[in-house]
């Protein structure tokens, strides 16, 4: 079996390729570079390339029994500041894999989506696969958009597709240039004596989940033959002023924060319902947030 | 008062110019060319180009009150075939509209959406606007996005913005290719002495309503100043073999269908629930299926 993992070289991607190595099948990343953090693994093959290119994407594919598409080229703070360049690079080279696959026949997909921001602002929570998508971001809506081509295709040349939609994922070898997740940004500023800032009041929810558990629901995605969306997360939420005392704990430093006007593009509360993952790939998040939390402050402090 | 009209020579276009003239306001037409069945109208200002042409839309949009964006640079039928083109052609320059809105500073947009497609296949007959939006096909993911953007921009950069959501417009000026409307593609069959094939059993049920109780709304809208998302059907249903069955009464021909396997790009039954317009802008479609068939039917033999 050898599965083709786009974005292979990514935060999550990378954990996914762990996954896969010790799973002992065949991987294949496409990515534009090697990983940032770590040096080339022995065992995968690479190639680096633009996911914009389509030809180079369709020649990646060859003898692909599984991909895993994690490739994204915006965070929704970028994609809010330019969502031609959303839509350009992330929807338009997704329609072309698809048509790809379509040529080449692999037989199943899994896609990586976005739980904290398809649903927009939640009626329900925690928040079900099935609860209508109003994004209110350019991420959330190109994700949809995408999401939307993958079932389309799925059904009309008969691949089989997974759509993953983790809430916010957090852990080693993420980027913490502040576009990405707050724990692995407050944790990098509190390495380097920096304030915290806070958008808002603190008061604001989200589901953390640990890169590992959501790498390891992909693999299974990709093992597997159920075609479906599943959200990935934690099935619990946490406040930013949960996360700044779970930092505090972890790191020992006495964290006083500034809190600054909040911002349009939070969406208030969101905690994903994660019982069909659950119930169909037989998966479980492990581990929890102040575990997760220590091994992120590790692996930033050995950098 | 300055109205542009964006695909104001087009079907549903010609129709929202008539009505706008009538009402004695300034009009600007934005389109690739003049109408198809008619010479150039006397009070229009016409601007010929190209809509993914992003430097003569924001040119069009000087001295605007309010933008009516009713251009598709496809239909259903065509945007299958070209998924990429559909996003290309479509989703991109209107994101470049509305930067463009944000730049000249027009306040107020009225979106042409698709009530047929955006919600997928409904779980409630008639169909209200907060409805899941789950669409099937390319079209509909297209609209939907769109959709989303129209919102979001009108959210973030105090644009009033208005979708309207048309059920199946027929009526004269259609083209009647075999792409668009089966009233027009049908009504042009029985001119020409040709055979009706139907896809599927004939029982697809779909909402038609006539072009200018269509256009009535967008201009309602256009002078308006309420935002949101509002059905424009008929408020009724009828399956493909009442429509034949009526155009038999209205042509006197003895119409007999082939029928053809069903395709999947039909959703079995969409008939919209247009209480939000008629509550909202005092808005009733008055033109009577066989009325409007009849009105159809008189322009085309007259071509």
């Amino acid at each position: 079996m050898r599965v083709l993992v786009l974005g292979g070289s990514g935060f999550i991607g990378s954990h996914v390729v762990d996954q896969l190595l010790a799973a002992d099948v065949k991987v294949r990343v496409f990515d534009r570079g090697p990983e940032r953090y770590r040096e080339k693994l022995p065992g995968v093959e690479y190639l680096f390339g633009d996911f914009r290119d389509s030809v180079a994407v369709i020649e990646a594919l060859a003898d692909c029994d599984v991909v895993l598409h994690l490739v994204t080229a915006t965070v929704p703070g970028t994609a809010a500041m330019d969502p031609l360049a959303d839509v350009r690079d992330n929807l338009l080279p997704t329609i072309a894999l698809l048509e790809g696959m379509v040529k080449v026949k692999v037989p199943r997909l899994v896609y990586l989506s976005s739980g904290g921001t398809v649903y927009g602002v939640p009626e329900a929570v925690p928040t079900p696969e099935n609860h209508p998508l109003r994004p209110i971001n350019s991420y959330g809506i190109v994700k949809v958009a995408i999401e939307n081509y993958v079932t389309m295709y799925g059904r009309e040349h008969g691949i089989s597709t997974v759509i993953i939609r983790p809430s916010n994922p957090y852990g080693p070898r993420q980027g913490h240039t502040g576009l990405q997740g707050i724990i692995g940004t407050f944790l990098n500023r509190i390495l380097n004596d920096e304030a915290i800032q806070i958008w808002g009041d603190g008061s604001v929810v989200r589901d953390y989940i640990y890169v590992e558990d959501v790498a390891r629901l992909c693999c299974r995605a990709a093992f597997g033959d159920r075609p479906g969306v599943y959200n990935a997360g934690s099935g619990s939420g946490l406040s930013v002023n949960e996360i700044v005392e779970a930092l505090r704990d972890v790191t020992g430093k006495d964290i006083q924060p500034t809190y600054l006007p909040g911002r349009a593009i939070d969406v208030p509360r969101s905690v994903l319902d994660i019982s069909q993952a659950r119930a169909e790939f037989d998966w479980e998040p492990v581990v929890a947030s102040r575990e997760g939390i220590d091994l992120t402050w590790k692996w930033m402090r050995e950098l």
